[in-house]
């Protein structure tokens, strides 16, 4: 068996989410598909992270192994030919030792959220922006974000179908920023919650629309509680953007 | 009558075009219907430029006269609610003089083309973009599109079915710049020709390729023959950014 990493771009629009479900797409199950009509085997795809329904990507990334010896220009080209006309993509692959795991060996994860702050409905970015229509404070939020920067227990930004084993998560970077109707929220961890960086940006919003303060954000933060949650954000707005790996080196272990 | 001026904002991919056509969608005709089912009256509407089948607009800039009182926010709220579910949307509305013509009055027009340089197909970017899987020489882009530069006969560059009196076309800006995978190309007139902007970016990534020089590209312009051109570029790659007027004033006899 060869182990190959994928690097995936998707609009997450026409699907369920990443993960395969029984009763409607999914990404996984397009790539896996695609994969076993290109190779004759079935396949199993592993992820950096496991996206909702609407939920696009810039860069997952995957892997999956197989046993038919095949080049992995050939194995992506092949890949995205069958994908046509979903729009997802592989934007590169790479044969990887065994030990080297998409969901494992990850050791961070940036998520980006775009909010569009304006009235008029969105015509070139729907379903890949929230359209905020009350003018938004994006310094106040920016400011209220460093709340939630570091270690702290995020059980009121965790969705009840989590299936994390603690809610303790260490938040390295949340900045907001605006360029003109357009505010950004960036995001990054080794691991997030179900629902976090969604959580995360209702609250903001409501920071920025000056009906919560950062002391409000705090003590949303400090309840750990779902029930102290202001707002989760829609999903069309959310994409993740890049999974990271110990220096780009393939096995974490070997070093 | 009162005119208003409109600010539109729209993806291309469903429509025949910015024009009203006999056999399929245009914008114009999404906007005028929208806005005689707001009014009770037919409304027309002219604009600044009329893009091609599967062009986008950031900002195209359109009038419209309507004899019932109407206030602009509302009637802008109005043929958005009506235009839902289609991917057009007015970004702005505002009052202006009878004299104030969106197509006559307009002293500038602005265009980018989006090229995506790489190999996988477009997932996010679909019918956004045009791909081009063979690298690109953007730097010799640049060089070369400055031959275009300037006050020029643009036949080679003109569809057979431009309706323009003269092809000479006073070229004020065509600059290349990459980041990453994306190579956008901005091109700024006071008007193109038909099929110009797409002309001149399909000529202009022949040199990416290295398959013209810069030389090539300037005979290409000079032989002001259709036949000579290289490549059309196809629709989903171009913008329609926006529409300048005399500083900004609406009438610009009135100065």
């Amino acid at each position: 068996m060869t182990r190959f990493r994928l690097t995936v771009e998707f609009d997450g629009r026409p699907f369920m989410g990443w993960q395969r479900q029984a009763h409607g797409p999914s990404v996984q199950q397009a790539i896996e598909e695609a994969a076993a009509a290109i190779t004759g085997e079935a396949a199993v795809l592993h992820a950096a992270g496991r996206t909702d329904a609407g939920v696009h990507a810039l860069a997952m990334t995957a892997h999956v192994e197989i046993a038919k010896p095949i080049a992995a220009e050939r194995l992506m080209d092949g890949i995205n030919a069958k994908l046509r006309p979903l729009p997802v993509a592989v934007l590169a692959a790479s044969q990887v030792p065994d030990e080297w795991h998409a969901r494992f060996s990850c050791i961070g994860r940036r998520y980006l959220y775009r909010i569009r702050n304006r009235r008029a409905p969105l015509a070139l970015d729907a379903g890949r922006a929230w359209r905020v229509p009350v003018p938004l404070d994006a310094d106040a939020m920016q400011r209220a974000a460093q709340v939630l920067v570091g270690r702290h227990d995020f059980t009121t930004f965790r969705s009840v179908h989590c299936q994390a084993e603690s809610p303790v998560k260490t938040l390295d970077l949340l900045r907001v920023t605006r360029s003109g109707e357009l505010i950004e929220i960036e995001a990054e961890a080794r691991s997030f919650l179900h629902h976090q960086v969604r959580s995360m940006v209702g609250c903001l919003q409501l920071v920025g629309r000056g009906k919560w303060s950062a002391d409000e954000l705090g003590a949303a933060l400090q309840a750990r509680d779902r029930a102290a949650l202001g707002l989760n954000a829609p999903p069309d707005g959310l994409f993740f953007v890049e999974a990271r790996y110990p220096d780009d080196l393939p096995i974490p272990n070997s070093r």
